[in-house]
């Protein structure tokens, strides 16, 4: 199968970097080879795991018949929303780990994955490394769900935790950033908005139907304090920064915001940049997916994976 | 697709259960019917959620031309080995809940599956409603695996809890017992062989390949005493019994064993018919799969999971 890689930023090169690494353990493992025909990015960059064909111009990777999968790992809603309709109007197979897209423009491209009868797959779009968006779309669907939420940001869930240590928010944030942790602009971070992209996409898996992200609730960490935060340990507590879906009489309502969780539930002890999402089965009961949520090698790997998974599926044919 | 059910206890009257009730969700979901064509056990039962064609034969199912997928649960290693090679040489896939099996068989029965192009799947084999097999097979595969543990027997880790409260090893398994979670012979449970069982499935996930199961060390909880919790309890510890494999040296080392567990970590919280597995790999870090290990509906809803792949993966045709 031939790639176009669209981004190489910090994940596109950990796809590469997976994909050159384990080249021949997973050629052994499936019988069939992936290869990236071409890669791009604004400017080029050299890899010390392998070389690859560059352009600066993506039309390159859309313009080639050859190419049947396209990797896109842009980001945002601009070009990368141009890019995801253009793969899949021309019967491409699309990769991406875009949640922004996703709760943004979902259902206009599943509905265009559909009438191509290409694949569409993202995910490291949630929960970075954890497979979780799998699972839940093609493990738990027996299940009616009640309820789906999760510790969905690494940064706030850093954040939080420093200021549990002693920092004032502030100064939690100027941390974040110094260990690359959060954007120099953090506001999709700690306003929730992120968090909201992504239990807006766990939301579409559990019910197959995207809800307008205006009608999301959405409250962020950037109005907790240091005192909230130390006030919530004497008690046992923790706050997180959840992502809460429910169903209630056949509608489903999303929120996102800090939340005060016991130490007796799984997610007080979600720490740092780790992420957990837990959905509640009528026949599973509840279920945790536990792992690193963000980060160049996790997040690449549940790419890779998505990117074997257009293999195996044949759809490239 | 046409579907036999050879074994209908607990777990077989789940999966008809869910079929059933969740039809049309299910129907319009894929798009494709799945037809319970006939059942087989010993003697009759009857369902409030439907009528089923009955035999007490499994001849009826396995000459039937029209079956194309079997589900197996009747445990065990005996006549449920008999009946999976069969189903598979005779070009049927198949899906079964039998850790017993593939960790004795599953060499041979793998084989006879890839010889004659069916799929033979087993998600429900360990962590009953937890997504884990699937999750790790084609989600977690980019990474090299340095390790694997898990808390995979809930009716000892409910005795571990009892005990834990102050209740002596012989009257938490009588507790056990009368809560229908350990069977009137429990040595599979106790003396750590189901955990061996579930261990062996996860390392060949992991590696590949099966370790022969009499090189499997195993250690059960029945050597534990009442003491022996205590003491861990005032160190802030809990004993788990843990199946784990890991690698050293290119060589897969698999040990089942009561071990200590502190509260700082994630198997600690883990309680009562609970199961966790923990992986650790190259490019994810650790990843932690939680949910019911155990129970009528958990386990039924990953066996109906996997009727499902067959279904989408087309290979019944």
């Amino acid at each position: 199968m031939k790639l176009g890689v669209i981004g190489i930023g910090t994940v596109g090169e950990g796809v590469l970097k997976i994909l050159s690494q384990e080249k021949d353990r997973l050629e052994a493992m499936f019988g069939r080879e992936v290869e990236i025909k071409r890669i791009c990015d604004i400017r080029e960059k050299e890899f010390p795991f392998g070389e690859f064909n560059f352009t600066d111009n993506y039309r390159e990777i859309l313009d080639d018949k050859e190419i049947h999968t396209v990797v896109e790992l842009i980001g945002g809603v601009g070009k990368a929303y141009e890019i995801a309709k253009e793969v899949l109007t021309s019967g491409r197979n699309l990769v991406c780990a875009n949640k922004h897209l996703i709760a943004l423009h979902g259902r206009e491209l599943f509905t265009l994955a559909k009438e191509n009868n290409v694949h569409f797959y993202f995910e490291a779009a949630v929960g970075g490394g954890i497979p979780v968006v799998t699972p839940l779309r093609e493990g738990l669907f027996p299940n009616r769900f009640s309820r789906i939420r999760g510790v969905l940001n690494g940064t706030c869930n850093y954040m939080l935790k420093k200021m549990e240590e002693g920092m004032e928010y502030e100064q939690a944030l100027q941390d974040a950033k110094d260990m690359g942790y959060a954007e120099a602009d953090p506001t999709f971070d700690v306003a929730g908005i992120d968090t909201g992209h992504k239990i807006s996409v766990l939301s579409y898996l559990a019910w197959g139907e995207l809800v307008d992200f205006s009608e999301i609730s959405i409250t962020g960490i950037d109005k907790l304090t240091k005192k909230d935060v130390e006030d919530a340990a004497r008690d046992g507590k923790r706050y997180k920064l959840l992502g809460e879906a429910s169903v209630t009489e056949g509608r489903t309502s999303i929120c996102v915001s800090p939340q005060l969780v016991g130490c007796d539930e799984l997610l007080y002890s979600v720490e740092g940049v780790y992420n957990a999402v837990e959905t509640e089965g009528s026949y599973t009961g509840k279920t945790v997916f536990y792992g690193e949520g963000a980060g160049m090698d996790a997040t690449a790997s549940a790419v890779v994976s998505d990117i074997y998974k257009v293999l195996l599926n044949g759809s490239w044919n």
